[in-house]
């Protein structure tokens, strides 16, 4: 009765293979490589270490796991070790390795096992993690509130918003994002772990289905509204804006305020609840006309392709062909003084809202900028207030979070702060 | 700008198309289909028409979206009609084509598009999706008293259970699996949306890792307690076994006692959480001793190998090398008078319990049968007495349901009892 076949996950790593190397060039490593199945070395892995965080422009992986934390001590030590811990744990899991090393499964004597085994002998998955510092955290309480970013500011109040009380803020955040759902879920499960008695989980969200792209080697996913989502977002390739938008300090960018966030950026999560049930009323006519593109292929409606660049001049019939409420046009960079942001978005559903016996489901948003109060902000606002897409969404979850440089090979998170 | 190289969604397909081959025969596969990656005709699919409903037997796909619903008509020609169009659906769904066809996505005049959306252009991914008619249908509602299967009996209460009242029970469920997360999703979500006014989700469940195989070409998965589950589950190749076991009025079980029952199952859905963090800080040993499995191997400890028979009466030092309170003794058909199920579990996470700050997360346990209450019901009367795993589970939703035979081409569920 053992197995005879490799498993989908099995097959999963095969097709990573494949993946890395090229539809085109590289079938053969499939057909050489099947005893690797299961093996964390035929995964693709996302490296840990490196001058910038994983999980920004990275290419988006299908699953996230978000939490946002609360630090439950005042010592800066007992949050240092732990940050350095975490950063040791990061750089294993992202290899496919259990905490603690292969024999992380194990453990001496009456100690319980370092890691928690649901990921074992699961590929990498192309996991990463990534850490976020809140504002929160610079109060009085590790006397850093001199090196608070300016940038690092709460989100003011905005339109459309109906916040959830326990879906908001946090001292830190960790982003886990993985190709398998059970690999993020372990990455965050067990940071966790290792910060308990220093740190506690705020909230939490799990993310199944990825809703945009970050790189131009990725198709367009579709969000639960039906719609390619993410068609005109920043990309991995587009260095320079990059630079410009997303990275602090980077070419083009205002100066870092802080020596610590240079090569850093922040992070803006907000949980959209759509309210989809409401939204599968509207005919196709009234969705596109809200969105602005067509439903089946993307295109903007003043276009014929996904990726047509839009107009937002042409007129049909003497009527504007992307509608002065449509989404795109309010959000366009065109339309909000050139601003981009990385987009990182995560379809939801946390099943059923009990209260309105409808669906709780939608979009976890999450957004990279080196400037959100100049470029998330300002873009939310004007569409709360005048986006026609407005009506079907409800911002409920909310967080702002400074994303450090990354870790070195002989570093650690926490470094330039803590350590 | 645009896509230049397929998505990982796309390198799924393909994946699916070697794994339907074999690894080592259908490589070319992966060579000569480049261009279907997305297509519906590249994915694997599983029959929806057929004697028996697809989703019991069906090796176990990746993802779960679980639905108990109400109905809300006391008309039964309102939910015949539900059911007949769930029926050519999940017909159209499971092959990957959007409810209403190929141009679904769309809408006629001012007719909301009949589909969706998000499930475009991903592959069918094994869909399948499961009917089961809970207790409450039978009562005097729909004149039905007197067609209630004498097996189709409310769960009495059962030792370590503290339910959530919001997570039991219901008229009817659904259960869709697939190997997206977004596929199972929007499959739950368009028969939901189809069955509106007439009937209303109770409770919903999202499992995001599968945590057992249901045939010999899987290998066996992880639970969240790091442990290989289900490598004594009966499997789809066990066909005497199911006979005897899992289809009503099949060979060697009781007799069908309702005609419209005879080649379906029942089903008990149970929402096992585990109480991760106490599980965290057991040793290995105490964790193994608890399973009476290897956590590495997953072989039993009267054993090397994963598949080794339990070995009850092996005594190690003059202890038995199973405990006597361990979980595999007490759950063990030889232990239970021969009694074996067909389990079909996926872990889940709900995030974080605000009322204890403590992960909600476990395991979502679905069983087939065709005599729960003597088979389910003993043997978790006998585990949450018994079991030392017990102390760290508490479960916290419940259902049973049954689950009619198939349906055939011309077909529809709800024939013969409502139809």
């Amino acid at each position: 009765m053992s197995a005879v076949r490799p498993s989908r996950r099995g097959v999963l790593t095969s097709a990573a293979v494949v993946g890395a190397a090229g539809i085109g060039a590289g079938v053969s490593a499939v057909a050489s490589r099947p005893a690797a199945a299961g093996s964390p070395t035929a995964s693709r892995t996302v490296p840990f270490h490196g001058t910038r965080q994983a999980g920004v422009t990275t290419p988006a992986q299908d699953s996230l796991v978000f939490a946002a934390l609360d630090v439950t001590t005042k010592r800066a030590g007992d949050l240092a070790d732990v940050l350095q811990r975490w950063s040791a744990a990061a750089a294993t899991m992202t290899t496919g390795v259990p905490v603690g090393g292969p024999g992380g499964l194990g453990g001496a004597g009456d100690e319980p096992p370092q890691d928690t085994g649901e990921a074992h002998e699961l590929p990498a998955a192309n996991l990463t993690v990534t850490l976020g510092y809140g504002p929160s955290l610079f109060d009085e309480r590790f006397g850093l509130a001199d090196r608070r970013p300016a940038a690092l500011e709460e989100l003011p109040a905005l339109p459309g918003e109906q916040l959830d009380p326990t879906k908001v803020g946090g001292d830190l955040c960790l982003q886990a994002c993985a190709d398998d759902p059970q690999v993020a879920f372990h990455a965050v499960r067990n940071l966790v772990r290792i910060g308990r008695g220093t740190v506690r989980v705020r909230w939490m969200q799990l993310g199944f289905g990825r809703t945009s792209t970050t790189s131009t080697t990725q198709s367009t996913p579709r969000n639960l509204m039906g719609f390619k989502d993410g068609t005109a977002n920043l990309r991995a390739e587009d260095t320079a804006d990059l630079e410009k938008f997303v990275w602090v300090g980077g070419q083009g960018a205002p100066a870092a305020d802080q020596d610590w966030m240079r090569g850093g950026t922040y992070l803006v999560a907000r949980r959209i609840r759509m309210l989809i049930e409401s939204w599968d009323r509207a005919s196709l006519g009234e969705q596109e006309r809200v969105i602005g593109r067509a439903k089946e292929s993307g295109a903007p409606l003043s276009g014929t392709q996904e990726f047509d660049a839009l107009d937002l001049d042409k007129t049909v019939h003497g009527k504007p062909a992307i509608d002065v409420a449509a989404h795109v046009r309010l959000a366009a960079p065109d339309t909000n003084g050139g601003v981009k942001m990385l987009r990182r978005g995560y379809s939801y559903t946390d099943g059923l809202d009990v209260a309105t016996g409808q669906l709780d489901a939608g979009l976890f948003f999450i957004v990279f900028g080196n400037d959100p109060h100049q470029q998330f902000v300002p873009v939310q606002r004007r569409l709360g207030t005048h986006d026609a897409l407005t009506e079907y969404l409800k911002h409920t979850g909310s967080g702002i979070f400074a994303c450090p440089p990354g870790v070195q090979r002989d570093g650690a998170w926490g470094e330039g702060l803590f350590i």
